[in-house]
C-alpha cells in the first residue's frame, strides 16, 4: 500500500485498504505491517528536516527529491532538500541527511526533462522559467526504499528506489517527446557560490558516467565519486562548464572546447543526455563512492547487474521489514504511525561509508580498507543520547559493532588522534561540543556488543579526553572546568566532558584499568566546578575561579554560556550522577520544584527565533533539541517517577504528530524519534554507559522486542487511554516491580514489562530512595 | 670542482684548477668529468628558462630556488621560477619544468628562517619586507644533482640535492639564532588568486609532515601530495590559513581554531617549523607523488632512511657521470661546456612520474598502477624532433620503453582514447597541436627499441589520429585538411597531421597493416593540400577550398593560420616528403633559393614582440622555436648539403653561448638542447620514423657514443676551426661515404664517421641525386 503522508489521505486509504479486504468475510482487517505503516512524510514539513525519498536501512545512498538548494544563510528549513509545501522540484539527488539542523550534501542531482534542455533551475513562481519542475501532489508517494511523483511540466513519471550503494530511478517519459536527463553539478544543498572546488564528469566509451567533485561545505574538503548507467544507449549528450575558463596567456588549448568532449572539468558543470522519443521508461542507475570512480562503478555493480528496479525496490523493501519487524508495535493508528516512521528514521543513520571492496576516505582524506563496513555520518552529541541505544536493543549486533569500529577507525587516522565530534562521509566538521563518540562506544561495550576491542577501544576514549587543543580540554584538565573567557560555551563543555569522563571510568573499570578509573572517575565529578551552589544553576566560570556575570538563566545566543540552550536546560546534564546534583539541587523537593519552574516557566517577553534549533518548548524545557532530552525521567531519581509520567504525557502528546509536519524539531539523525521510541516503550537511558534504563510509562498497548539474541521482551500497558496516563503498578515476569528502572540484562532475557495504567497517579511506587534508579549496590551499573 | 655558471668566473676557476695541478709535474691538466663540464646555469637567463637547482636523470623531484613566483600574465620569464639576475631568492621547491614557455608547478616551497616568521614574500627591492631573502651571487654552485647558496638575510647556507623521487635540503643555521622553516603552500610557479583549489597540511605525531593540494593551473585539477621529515626533532609548529573560512550560520565549530592544530585545510596554507637554536645544520627530505599522501611516505622512503645528504648527493652524481658518459666529448672548453649541458638538459625528462610502488595518477585523475617506471612531463610537440630521437642513442633502452609504455598506459586510461599532446603529472594540458607521441613512438619502435608491444601501439597511434573532435580532425579526415575558418592554425595543423601520419604508416608497414599503412601513407599527402602552388607557401585554406586572404608570409599571431610561427618557417614542414617538397617549391634551384630567401629576410619593420616563443631570429628562421629546427638541413634535399653546413655555423654560433643567457630561445624540455647534442655530431633526425639522420658537420673535435648496445660510434673532426666550416670530405669506418645521410642501423653497428673539414665548401659531395637523403631505394629507409 502506498502511504501519502497526510493525515486524512492515510485515513483514506486505510478505508481503500479495508474495502479491499471485503472479500475476506468480514474478517478484521489485519494492521499495517511495519513496513506499510511507516509514513516518510513525518517531519518533512516543520522542524523535522527529515527527506522522503527511497533509502536502504543505513544506506550510502539516499535519493530523494529535492524542492530547493537554498543559497547559505537561507538554507536551514532546506537541510533535507525537500520541503513538503514546496510547489517545485529541482530533481533528485543521491546524498542526504535526515533532520540535521545543518546542512550539506545534495550529491549528483538529476532531472528528467521531455523536451528543451533547461540549463538553469529557474524560479519557482515562475513555471517554465528552468529546469524545476511543477509536480501533483497527490500522485506523491513515499515508502521505506521508493519514492514516486508525477512531474506536471515534463510529463514525467519518475520512481526511485535504492540498495544499499546504489540509487535507481525509473522515469516514464510522455511518447514521442525526446526523453532527456539533466545532471547539474554545480547544485547541492547548503549552497553557495565557490561551494565547488573542483569537479569532472566523463562519458566512457561503455556509456558509463563518472564524475567526481570536492566540495567545501559543512565538511571541509569532501570528496565525492559517482559511476552512473542508462537502460537505453545515449544518443546526444552535452557536457558543459558554466564557468569561463581562466585564460593563459600565449597558448592555444585545441582540445578545451568543452561541448563535443567526453570530459569536462571544472567548478560549474552540468550534463545533459539524450535518449530520443523512447517507448516504456528509461532507468538510471547511480552509485557514489568516497574513494574513487572505479570504487563508485564497483559499487554500482555491486548489487547485481541490469536495472531490475522492481528487484530492487523489493529487496529493500524486504530489508525494511525485517528491521523493523524487531519490533513489533500495537497501538491506535496514529501512534503505530508515529512509532514505526519513528523507528524507520532511526535505521537509516550513521550510513555506510566503505565501499563494497572495503575501501573508504577517512579523516585524513587518505583511502583506508577495512575488513568491515565503516559507517560514517556521526551525529554523536545528538545521538548518543538514545538513538545508539535504541540500536544496541534493536539493530544487529554486528551493525553495532561496525559503528564502533568505524569510530575507532576513524581515530587511528585522524590527524588529531581524536575519535569523530560531527563527522559524515568520513570527515569532521568539528560541530556541537563533546567527545560523545565516547559514550557510544562504552555503551555498546558494556553491553556486550561483541567484536571490540575494549583495550584498544579505551585508549582511543582517553586519547579524545585529553586531546588538550579541542574545546578547552587543557584548560578543563588543568583547572576541572572550561573557563568562559577562553573557550565559549565553556557550562555546557564542562558538564558533557564530565559525563563523557564516567563512561570512561567504567569502561577502565570493566577492563581493570585502575588507574584510569580513577582519574576519570575523579574528572566526572567535574560538573561541581560548574554549578552554582547559590542560585542552583549550572554556570560558566571565568579562569579566576568566579561565576561570569551577568547571569540570565533564560538567555540563549550562539557561542555563549551554553551550547544551543541555557541554564535551565543544562543544569540537568549529570546523567551519571542525579543523586549528587538532587543533593546540590536542595534535596528531592527543591528539584521536584526546580523540574516544575522549568516545564512551567511563563515565556512570556522571550524569543529565541534568532536561535534555529530552539523548537518545542514547554517552558523552558526545549524538546525540539537535544539537552532537554532526559530531563522528564529526572523527576524519577528525585523519587517523583509519577512527576515523569505526567510529563511525558504531555510532552508525546505536544511533540509528536503523525503529520509532515509531526515533529517539533529537527530530528537530528534519529534522536528526536529515537526518544519516542523508547519513552513508547516504557523506559528511557538516562545515561548509556550504565546498565540501568529509567522508567517512565508506556504509549502502546503492546510493544515486543523481538531481540537478536532470540529472546523476546514485551512490554505491556494495561488500561492505557488518555485519561489512564499514570503508572499504578508494574510487574517483570508476573512479579512486581517497585523499583523504576529496568537492568539492561533484564531486557536481554527477555520477558514481559507490564504496565497497569490509571487515571491517579501512585505516588509511592519507586519513591523509597532504594527504589530509585542507581540507588542498588554497586553491582547495578556496569563495572560496579 | 664547483662551476659557478658565468664565462668568466668560470674561466677563473678553471685557472684556480690548472693552478692546483701544478704540483703533477706539469702534466697536462686532464679535461673536466663530464658531470664537472656541465654548468646548470646555462638557459637560467635569457629566454632559456631552465633551472639550476638539483634533479636525477629524469627525477620526479626538481629541487631548486625559486626566484619569484610572478602573476598570471608577468610569470612567462619566470617559467622556472628562476632568473638569474634577480636579487633575491623566496625559498627552494620541489617541482620545475626545464625550458618551458608556459608554466607551472614550483610546489611545496620551503624557506629556512633565523629569526622571526614572516609569513609572506615581502618586496624584492625592500629587503626584510617578507621571507624572501637577498642572496651572495658569489656563493651560489650548481652541480648535477647539487645546488648551493648563502641567504644574506637569514645567514643561512642552503644546500640542495635530489634523488629520484625525495629531494634533500641541508641548511646551515648561524649559531644561537633559532632555527625555523617556513611553508608557504600558497605559493607556486605561474601564481595567480584561486589557482590553488584545495589544500592541507598535516603534522603526524611521528614528525613527519605530510600534505596535498589540487591546483588549476596549466593542468586543469592538477593534484600533488608530499612528505617531509626533518632531522631534528620539531620543538614548535604554526599551521596557518590565510584566508577567512566561510562562516557557518549558526553552529560553532569549536574545533576550527588553525594556529593550535595538527591539520589545517583550506585555499591559503603556511605552516612554520621551530627547531629552537641548533648546532648543526638541518636537514629536510621531501617526496612528492601524484597519488596520495602514503605514495608520498613511501617514495620518501625508497632511497634510504636517514639524512645522509652526502650520500644521496654522491648516488645523484654518479647517476649523472654515467648517463652523460655515454657520450664522449673532445671540444674546445665553451662548447664541451655547452654540449655537456644540452645532454644534461636532454637527460631532465619525460621525469619520472610513478611511486616507488608503481601506482600513479593517469589523465583520468584516477590512481592506477603499473608495472613498469611511469615518465610524463612530454613537450611532445617539442620534443618528437630531436630530444626523443636523442635519448633512443644515449639512453638506456628500459628508459626509452618506459616513456613509450607511459604514452600507451595514457592512452589507455584517457578519457578521450588518445595519447598525450601536452602533458605533466599526469595531466593532459591540450597545449600545442598535432598528435606527436605518435612519431615518438613510431621512431621508438621501429629503431628497436625493446619492450614496446607493437600491434597495440599502433591501435593507439591510430586511435589518436581518429579522434574526430580533436583540433579540426574531422574535417581534416573529410576534407584532406583543416579548414581555417572552423579550426584555427589550420595549416600547421595539416602538414604536421600529414608527417604523423605518415609515421603511423611506417609503423603499420613494419606490422604487415596493408589497409592502415595505406591509409595512411594517403594522409601524409595531405600537406599538399594546405600548399599553395602559386605563392610556394604552406597556407590556411577555407572549407570551401579557397586560400584564406589576405595572406602575409610574416605575419605571426596566436591562433592565427600557423601555431607559434608563420609561412616561412611551416612551409618547410614536410620531414617525411621532402624530395616532393622541393618538386612543389620548384625544384632544387628555386628550394635552395627560398630557404636562402628565409634565413637573409630583412627583418625591418616587423615587430614579434607580442609572441614571446618567437626568439632568436635569423631573417625569418627562427632558431628559439622549434617550428625551424629541421630547416638548414632541407638543403641537403636540394643537393646542396655545403648550403647546410655553412648555414648550422651560422646557428650555433648566434643561438648558443656557455654563458646563462647562452641559449636563445626556451629550451623546450631538452628539444634546444638536443638540437645542438645532434648537430655537433653532425647528423640530424628530420624526420624521426625514418632511419636516416642528415649529415650536416660536426661541431667538436670528436665525439664517441658508448651506445647501449656495447658497440662505439665515434664522430671525428679532421681541421675543424672555425674558417673550416665545410666539409671537405667524410668516411664511414674509412670507406669513403659520398652520400649526405648516414643510417641508424650503421650507427648502432658502431664505428668511426670521420669528417675533414676545410675552408671552401665542396659543392659535389652529396649533391648527385642518388646520395641525398630518402633517395636510395626503399629499403633504406624502415619497412620499405
Amino acid at each position: 500500500m502506498r502511504r501519502i503522508g497526510q493525515k486524512a489521505v492515510l485515513a483514506a486509504a486505510m478505508a481503500m485498504g479495508l474495502a479491499g479486504c471485503a472479500t475476506a468475510q468480514e474478517a478484521p482487517a489485519a494492521p499495517p505491517t511495519p513496513v506499510e505503516a511507516v509514513d516518510p512524510f513525518i517531519g518533512t514539513a516543520g522542524k523535522g528536516h527529515t527527506f522522503p525519498g527511497a533509502v536502504a536501512p543505513f544506506g550510502m545512498v539516499q535519493l530523494s527529491p529535492d524542492t530547493d538548494h537554498r543559497f547559505f544563510r537561507q538554507s536551514y528549513d532546506w537541510a533535507a532538500g525537500y520541503r513538503y509545501d514546496d510547489p517545485t522540484i529541482l530533481g533528485f539527488s543521491h546524498t542526504h541527511f535526515s533532520g540535521t539542523g545543518h546542512s550539506d550534501l545534495g550529491d549528483v542531482l538529476l532531472t528528467p526533462i521531455s523536451g528543451e534542455v533547461k540549463w538553469d533551475p529557474g524560479q519557482a513562481d515562475q513555471p517554465g522559467s528552468g529546469y524545476r519542475s511543477r509536480y501533483n501532489k497527490a500522485s506523491e508517494v513515499a515508502e521505506p526504499g521508493y519514492y514516486a511523483v508525477s512531474l506536471t511540466d515534463s510529463g514525467v513519471r519518475a520512481e526511485l528506489t535504492a540498495g544499499t550503494r546504489v540509487g535507481l530511478h525509473r522515469y516514464s517519459f510522455p511518447r514521442s517527446a525526446p526523453a532527456r536527463l539533466l545532471l547539474d553539478f554545480r547544485s547541492s544543498i547548503y549552497d553557495y557560490p565557490g561551494k565547488v572546488l573542483w569537479s569532472r564528469i566523463r562519458l566512457h566509451p561503455d556509456g558509463t558516467v563518472t564524475g567526481f567533485r570536492e566540495t567545501r561545505g559543512w565538511a571541509p574538503g569532501r570528496q565525492l565519486y559517482f559511476a552512473m548507467r542508462f537502460s537505453r544507449p545515449v544518443v546526444g549528450y552535452e557536457l558543459r562548464n558554466r564557468e569561463e575558463d581562466v585564460p593563459y596567456n600565449g597558448f592555444r588549448q585545441p582540445g578545451r572546447d568543452t561541448t563535443d568532449r567526453a570530459q569536462v572539468q571544472g567548478r560549474a558543470l552540468e550534463a545533459a543526455f539524450d535518449f530520443g522519443p523512447i517507448v516504456g521508461p528509461l532507468l538510471v542507475k547511480v552509485a557514489v563512492s568516497s574513494v574513487d570512480e572505479a570504487g563508485a562503478i564497483a559499487n554500482l555493480e555491486s548489487e547485481g547487474a541490469g536495472f531490475d528496479f522492481d528487484r530492487t525496490r523489493a529487496a529493500t523493501r524486504a530489508a525494511w521489514q525485517d528491521a523493523l519487524s524487531v519490533v513489533e508495535i500495537e497501538a491506535p493508528e496514529d501512534m503505530r504511525t508515529s512509532l514505526y516512521t519513528a523507528l524507520y528514521h532511526s535505521l537509516i543513520a550513521p550510513s555506510v561509508h566503505s565501499d563494497a571492496d572495503g575501501r573508504w576516505r577517512g579523516p585524513d582524506q587518505q583511502v583506508h580498507r577495512s575488513d568491515f563496513t565503516v559507517h560514517s555520518t556521526f551525529s554523536l552529541w545528538d545521538t548518543f543520547r538514545a538513538q545508539h541505544p535504541l540500536l544496541t536493543l534493536v539493530a544487529p549486533p554486528e551493525r553495532n559493532a561496525d559503528m564502533v569500529n568505524s569510530l575507532l577507525a576513524a581515530q587511528r587516522v585522524s590527524p588529531y588522534g581524536i575519535l569523530p565530534v560531527w563527522s559524515f562521509h568520513g570527515q569532521e566538521t568539528w560541530t556541537m561540543i563533546g567527545y560523545h563518540a565516547v559514550p557510544v562506544i562504552a555503551d555498546a561495550y558494556l553491553k556486550g556488543v561483541p567484536g571490540i576491542d575494549g583495550a584498544a577501544a579505551l585508549d582511543a576514549m582517553v586519547a579524545s579526553a585529553t586531546y588538550r587543543p579541542y574545546g578547552g580540554l587543557g584548560d578543563y584538565m588543568d583547572l576541572g572546568y572550561v573557563p568562559i573567557d577562553r573557550e565559549p560555551e565553556a557550562a555546557s563543555k564542562t558538564v558533557e566532558y564530565a559525563y563523557d569522563d564516567w563512561t570512561i571510568a567504567r569502561m577502565a573499570e570493566r577492563l581493570g584499568r585502575g588507574e584510569v578509573q580513577a582519574l576519570f572517575d575523579r574528572r566526572a565529578g567535574n560538573w561541581r566546578n560548574t554549578f552554582d551552589p547559590e542560585t542552583r544553576f549550572v554556570r560558566a566560570r571565568l579562569a579566576d575561579g568566579s561565576f561570569r556575570e551577568p547571569f540570565d538563566p533564560t538567555a540563549i545566543n550562539y557561542g555563549s554560556d551554553y551550547t544551543e540552550g541555557n541554564a535551565w536546560q543544562y543544569s540537568w546534564f549529570v546523567p551519571h550522577d542525579p543523586a549528587g546534583l538532587i543533593a546540590a539541587m536542595g534535596g528531592d523537593a527543591a528539584t521536584v520544584e526546580k523540574l516544575d519552574a522549568m516545564f512551567e516557566f511563563d515565556n512570556t517577553g522571550l524569543d529565541y527565533s534568532h536561535a534555529e534549533d530552539i523548537a518545542g518548548l514547554i517552558g523552558q524545557y526545549i524538546h525540539g533539541n537535544e539537552p532537554s532530552h532526559h530531563a522528564a525521567y529526572m523527576y524519577a531519581f528525585a523519587g517523583a517517577p509519577w512527576r515523569t509520567q505526567g510529563r511525558l504525557k504531555q510532552i508525546v502528546d505536544s511533540q509528536y504528530r503523525a503529520a509532515p509536519d509531526g515533529l517539533s524539531g529537527n530530528d537530528d539523525v534519529g534522536q528526536m524519534s529515537a526518544w519516542l521510541m523508547f519513552t513508547a516503550m516504557g523506559f528511557y537511558p538516562v545515561a548509556p554507559g550504565s546498565s540501568q534504563y529509567v522508567l517512565g510509562r508506556p504509549f502502546a498497548d503492546r510493544i515486543a522486542l523481538n531481540l537478536h539474541n532470540g529472546r523476546r521482551f514485551t512490554v505491556t500497558a494495561e488500561g492505557l487511554s488518555d485519561e489512564n496516563l499514570y503508572v499504578r503498578s508494574v510487574t517483570l515476569n508476573g512479579q512486581p516491580l517497585t523499583r523504576s528502572w529496568i537492568g539492561h540484562e533484564e531486557i536481554m532475557a527477555g520477558g514481559t514489562l507490564h504496565f497497569v495504567m490509571g487515571a491517579e497517579p501512585n505516588t509511592t511506587w519507586g519513591a523509597p530512595a532504594g527504589a530509585r534508579p542507581y540507588s542498588m549496590s554497586a553491582h547495578a551499573m556496569f563495572g560496579r
